[in-house]
């Protein structure tokens, strides 16, 4: 399978088993923004369990916070995203195409720093002119470039005509909202340096070009973490915070030789260390996630731009500061995609073809599936029924009873459910049922009354 | 306990032990939103998680789905939203106050109805204005009224500089994302009439005066289920969802007295139908779900817009027909208020005054608390630990050894922790813990190889 063709079958493949559509696709569509499907919210759920068991039920020095999407706008000029967050936007005059100019840049050499003026980048794209063609109609006739703000703005909670001058944001990242909270969670949660808040939810970035399907999405949903530590204690825990990331992406059935660690060389001036998991997505190593050391800056601008005091006092040696962080951010999209790239294959020749998702158990959005071996007899799908209703309450369960046993298999393994369990005949005379594992497709043959005990083994 | 001061203790009490904060608090907070904090995540991730498992995984007729927040503006002008989702607002001359129109209306004994144009309402103002006054400072200085919409826009996807006259919405109610994915979904889940789609996310709306803590916000979670069906069946499956909707919250411990059915008498012209649940607020009985039989107008209006058809053909009938919908919908934060104003409570006196949380095993945000007896003896802290690092793994657990067993259990009566286990001395020799159980306050001694099953047992 080469790298186009794999991405391709990986987007034909969501959409046709339902984990992914494009969204409001009735109206054609609406760019940059997707569907989770019934297969992928299942899948999605899972990702987000696992990151949040793994943060707050596994470990006893972080708790969990879901804030709001919204908060004050002082947060984002707090924070520095009202004026700093923004790419450099330039439009085709032939075609009308939206292009970030840095990309475009990028593509003939030349390198724009994000740092750049609005000015100083248009120096360099104005030097460079001539090498460069619209991606999409080849011409070279282009507006001047503009600092283009990522922020999404809105009108939630302003009820005057002329909002724009007095917006409000969706949130560009969740972390903000973690930093805003930390006084609360102090106060409220009995913690003690060392300790984290993790987060899962919703983010939203104004992005030009949006491409590569769920990687890169204008509406988008973070698992981030924010780990509070006394400021020489950083090499420390920032170590042991990249082996806790990078076994959970192994724990997660992820192989090994997918993932690499990438260093940020270009640092933010506050910014102690940054490093990268990428993952071996078909279009290449890309960042999966980010572990960033970030010293006291979100702490100490939202002291100064609130007025209020943001220092840690430790009871113990009798000190006060302003805790370091060392941050984890992930992105559930792009886990959702690497843990399907990794997982999809197709097997076998001829009748024996097939396209499994060799998942983890803890992941695969069905665990089980019922089948009586006949649809048109009720005695079997009597037999079936009580068996799924059984088994439901513990595992997510699929009933299905059309079509041929191998036509069954195929559509569970291509779905990536661990085990498919048969109710035959036999069944009725001694309560065994045929019990087939994805991978291996061995079957054998166990007693109903085993099976709670048989899946609590085998499925994670 | 007053009802008044029920509402004023359970908004202190959310803050105090990490339920529920303000948004942005530190920057003088952000109106009508609300943050959750470590312990409020776990119990609207349970009371999330517990709608999910009974509509998706104990049923085989739901499938689950998760929509983005934003989608094509067409299907905003399609469901009607962009036009008539709006509320009266008129603001006070004299303190600048935002009050809604219809609301200050009935105040004084006056009904406008929702579907009056901005003339006809503004009539009724007029003619009323002698009796209305400002409930912030008296005045009888008002604006005219005019009608603001619901719906917040956004420049989302819009890198033009005037985007106002071509917004972006944030979804207004989840259910939009199922409908116009019932074909996405049809095609891919081979799901057959009746069936389901099950979706848990947020909306937005602008409303004017927000209230009554979590109750009104504008930022929300839906757990809204649209369940699709022949026009003939409404009755039967109208019936049968009410029953399913009322035993949910019986079954999330809710006191049946604290419930009750309100039908409501002036439906939308489409309507079959509509009821909703309402649950006995401290601020009286309230809207907690709706249950809505809905014709077939939303699949229409999509069918109409999108020019794409949303027929369903039935197999066995040959009939070929667009579903009606009967539709359930609920509100995680008013789910979350409810279940924590049923299970409240003060009991006792003096030294024996407690604070307890009486709350479904499956929803509380802890579920075991372990205690080493002392701090200060390290062979106690290293038992408590392992049995803590042990039972971590099933359950959310919470380890502390901070303060006197007494002042202990209070702090886990007041988060709703079921079980606190303690270690002394005697575990050392024998094995043997002390589980104290939160309501009865009974203690028993247990081995701790047999913990697992007790627990498996006694929590849902």
């Amino acid at each position: 399978m080469s790298k186009d063709n794999k991405m391709d079958k990986l987007v034909s493949f969501c959409k046709r088993r339902g984990f992914v559509f494009q969204s409001s696709e009735i109206y054609e569509g609406f760019a940059a923004i997707y569907d989770f499907g019934p297969y992928g919210v299942e899948l999605a759920n899972n990702i987000k369990s696992e990151w949040w068991k793994s943060m707050t039920q596994f470990r006893d020095d972080v708790v969990g916070l879901d804030s709001a999407i919204f908060m004050s706008p002082k947060i984002w000029e707090a924070s520095g995203h009202v004026k700093g967050f923004s790419d450099p936007l330039t439009e085709c005059r032939k075609c009308n195409a939206r292009l970030r100019l840095d990309t475009i840049l990028e593509d003939v050499g030349v390198f724009a720093d994000e740092k750049m003026s609005e000015e100083e980048i248009n120096e360099i794209f104005d030097l460079n002119k001539d090498k460069i063609k619209c991606p999409i109609c080849g011409s070279q006739d282009f507006t001047p470039g503009r600092k283009f703000n990522l922020l999404v703005q809105s009108n939630l909670g302003n009820f005057t005509g002329d909002w724009t001058k007095e917006p409000t944001y969706l949130r560009g990242e969740t972390c903000q909202g973690i930093y805003v909270n930390y006084k609360n969670v102090l106060d409220s949660a009995r913690v003690k340096i060392p300790f984290g808040i993790a987060q899962i939810g919703k983010a939203f970035r104004n992005e030009i070009t949006a491409r590569q399907f769920i990687f890169r999405t204008r509406e988008f949903e973070q698992m981030e973490m924010q780990y509070f530590i006394k400021p020489d204690d950083y090499e420390k825990y920032y170590e042991e915070w990249k082996d806790v990331r990078w076994n959970f992406y192994l724990n997660l059935g992820i192989k090994e030789e997918n993932l690499r660690w990438h260093k940020h060389e270009n640092l933010v001036f506050y910014a102690k260390e940054a490093y990268d998991i990428e993952y071996n997505f078909p279009f290449g190593f890309k960042e999966l996630e980010g572990i960033h050391a970030r010293g006291n800056y979100d702490l100490t601008q939202h002291s100064n731009h609130s007025g209020k005091d943001l220092n840690y006092f430790d009871p113990v040696t009798n000190e006060k500061f302003i805790p370091h962080i060392v941050e984890t951010s992930a992105g559930v999209g792009r886990a959702f995609l690497a843990v399907l790239s990794d997982a999809y294959r197709e097997e076998g020749e001829g009748d024996n073809a097939r396209t499994v998702l060799k998942i983890s158990s803890k992941l695969a959005p069905v665990k089980i599936a019922v089948f009586p071996l006949l649809k048109n007899k009720p005695e079997l799908v009597k037999k079936a029924r009580e068996v799924f209703d059984e088994l439901k309450m513990n595992w997510k369960c699929e009933f299905d009873d059309n079509g041929n046993i191998g036509k069954r298999y195929r559509r569970q393994d291509e779905i990536g459910t661990p085990y498919c369990l048969t109710i035959d005949f036999d069944t009725l005379e001694n309560d065994e049922v045929t019990v087939r594992e994805r991978d291996t497709m061995t079957q054998e043959r166990i007693n109903i009354k085993d099976l709670k005990d048989f899946f609590n083994k085998n499925i994670l």
